[in-house]
């Protein structure tokens, strides 16, 4: 079982605080934006005297409410296609075990969500890997790179989409070329669309289940981003195939119920929040791009322009980016200050890859992200003078 | 998958409630006790306004409150061997997956809770069973029992202490033969303590983290149980066992977080309810008396007086439970009522036993499980009529 690299650095950052010193987080995507005031107040006026179990697929009213989110983006659905699990995480697990079987293989692009392979080990399922680079600014790889990886034992494909680690949102284009390789080999499709409502290049949403093959695809959403409820831990498993949805259900009701209070306040934001979730995405877009331009400013570093969600993949003028992070939290300090970032290695599965690169979640505000980026840029040079 | 035996007829139950028939549920340990007041107005005063992540072992402050907690059962921790789980489920789930390789072997005493063996699936780890019977009152099967199910590939044992399904307390006694088999084998133990609470013997409780083993003891909790608040989905992996913790950690950082408003719930329930927890134990011993003896007066039902929990294990004058359970949904009805309990086969890995057998859970108001006796025998009556 791999540390996870937004994580395993957590001792240090916490080390860090002890002393007095502020850190930045950029490691996680931990949005400071505030839940929907709707989402708040329906804390306050819940009247039952006991907190029960709630159904193991979740409340109807959620998942009806869900379906209503869905069409906006020309997906039609029924409650009974949605399951709603502890968080996108959850929805991940159970879609590989209800799926997979042990030994069976997936094809993941990397740089990728790290826990994707923590949850693939914990399936007992092989991670095959296909490489999106910089240089092209983590577009898709041509179909030839999936057809070499696929064997006898592969099943499933997994995209994020838009991509958490590196911002990238597919093309139309690229969808089909996956639609082909899915139908030609019979696989899954595991689309992890919880960024969907933060695309920045005017492009109108795709999801996979709009692609027109029911019975491959299986979507794993989440309302921790869209709403800023990372810590309710609401995510779903949607899917049309009956007995993917069936088998997710079993495990399901072994681990008896999603969060029942999270449920409540989820299903509390998703009506009547145009506005709120016009502002996460102007506030975000205007995030990105004051980041993303100060950090390519900076000698040395490069950073695609992410067109979704709200992380990127940066190369540092560095040579093992990990290093770099723990000196960062352990020696590094600017007028009592520092930020914390995760090495990028710990998202791909070669290890030769990505040392020299860092995931950033642009989860902050700009004066703080400024102040981020006069940090790094005072530290690579530090860093560079110590040798 | 197997399917939980606790929930998989839910679907008739709910064609009949969509009839207009009201279902007594027999077949589920929740509680309808209420939550305490005070678990409840804490969620009045959240005062945050992002619902963030909370660390992957879960708020500080939870863990140094359980701490004072368990002291009270004599059971000394420090914040740091606590790690808050998404329910007593997640809780066992990791601490397989932490401590056993696929294909390694444990032994659970059956009837046991069914989702063990779910989860055990998942993980990959094969059960072995030793059988406790009712006509021994779901005692303990003696050591010789252990030691014959043993391999080389035996590298834990679970005991559910009280238990579900039975509601047996095991003796200091038996757990002292338990700890001799642990120990001579070097294996794990695994405790479910959930319903430590619900004793109603009146001997004091006896935690495995108090039987002088402390590598070997990895402890299940939750608060679903002794609060009511089965839907908030807080438990607890409890080791002093560092490399288990560490292990169980990192599984904790793929998932990301417990659920953030459970911790709230479940903090401010802890202290100052000694009056609350009074009141719930006499009621459940007062609904415990009241059932059980109902239950041994109608003709041909047989149980056990369970000692702790909130459930019994009974046989009934029927061959198949199972197909009883299902025909008290689909037909019988008396005055538009009917009752709903869990086939006790699922509790059992040997398909032979415990057919004639159901689990309930006593977890109703005495005028409703009155009702429900009375629900029963006419029930059994009818059903034998039938042929």
């Amino acid at each position: 079982m791999p540390s996870s690299p937004i994580r395993k650095l957590a001792p240090l950052a916490n080390a860090a605080k002890a002393q007095g010193v502020k850190v930045y987080h950029l490691n996680i995507g931990q949005p400071d934006l505030p839940t929907p005031r709707k989402g708040l107040d329906a804390l306050k006026h819940v009247t039952r005297t006991t907190l029960e179990y709630s159904p193991s697929e979740g409340y109807p009213g959620l998942r009806e409410k869900l379906c209503g989110y869905y069409e906006k983006f020309g997906i039609k659905l029924s409650p009974e296609e949605i399951i709603v699990t502890t968080g996108g995480s959850e929805a991940i697990l159970l879609s590989f075990m209800a799926c997979l079987d042990p030994g069976d293989e997936i094809i993941m692009v990397e740089p990728g969500y790290a826990n994707y392979i923590s949850f693939a080990k914990t399936a007992g399922i092989r991670v095959r890997t296909v490489t999106s680079t910089i240089e092209n600014g983590f577009a898709l790889p041509p179909v030839e790179a999936f057809e070499e990886v696929i064997t006898p034992a592969t099943r499933a494909i997994l995209l994020c989409n838009p991509s958490n680690p590196t911002g990238y949102v597919y093309t139309a284009e690229e969808l089909l070329k996956i639609k082909e390789i899915v139908l030609r080999h019979d696989l899954y499709l595991f689309s992890d669309e919880v960024y969907r409502e933060f695309i920045y290049n005017g492009e109108p949403y795709k999801s996979a289940l709009t692609l027109g093959m029911d019975e491959n695809v299986v979507m794993i959403d989440s309302v921790s981003k869209r709403y800023s409820e990372c810590g309710i831990r609401i995510g779903m498993v949607v899917t049309r195939n009956k007995k993917v949805h069936d088998t997710v259900m079993k495990f399901c009701q072994a681990r008896l119920s999603p969060p029942l209070l999270g449920q409540i306040v989820a299903e509390a934001s998703i009506e009547g929040v145009e506005d709120y979730l016009k502002e996460c995405h102007a506030e975000y877009k205007a995030r990105r791009d004051f980041f993303i331009e100060g950090l390519n400013r900076i000698p040395g570093v490069v950073s695609p322009m992410p067109q979704g969600a709200f992380y990127t993949v940066a190369s540092l003028p560095v040579e093992d980016a990990e290093d770099f992070c723990r000196w960062l939290l352990t020696d590094f300090r600017l007028d009592g200050e520092t930020v914390m970032m995760a090495p990028a290695a710990g998202f791909y599965s070669n290890p030769a890859l990505g040392r020299n690169q860092v995931r950033m979640a642009y989860v902050l505000k700009i004066e703080d992200l400024k102040r981020c980026l006069l940090l790094l840029e005072a530290a690579l040079e530090e860093y560079a003078k110590k040798g």
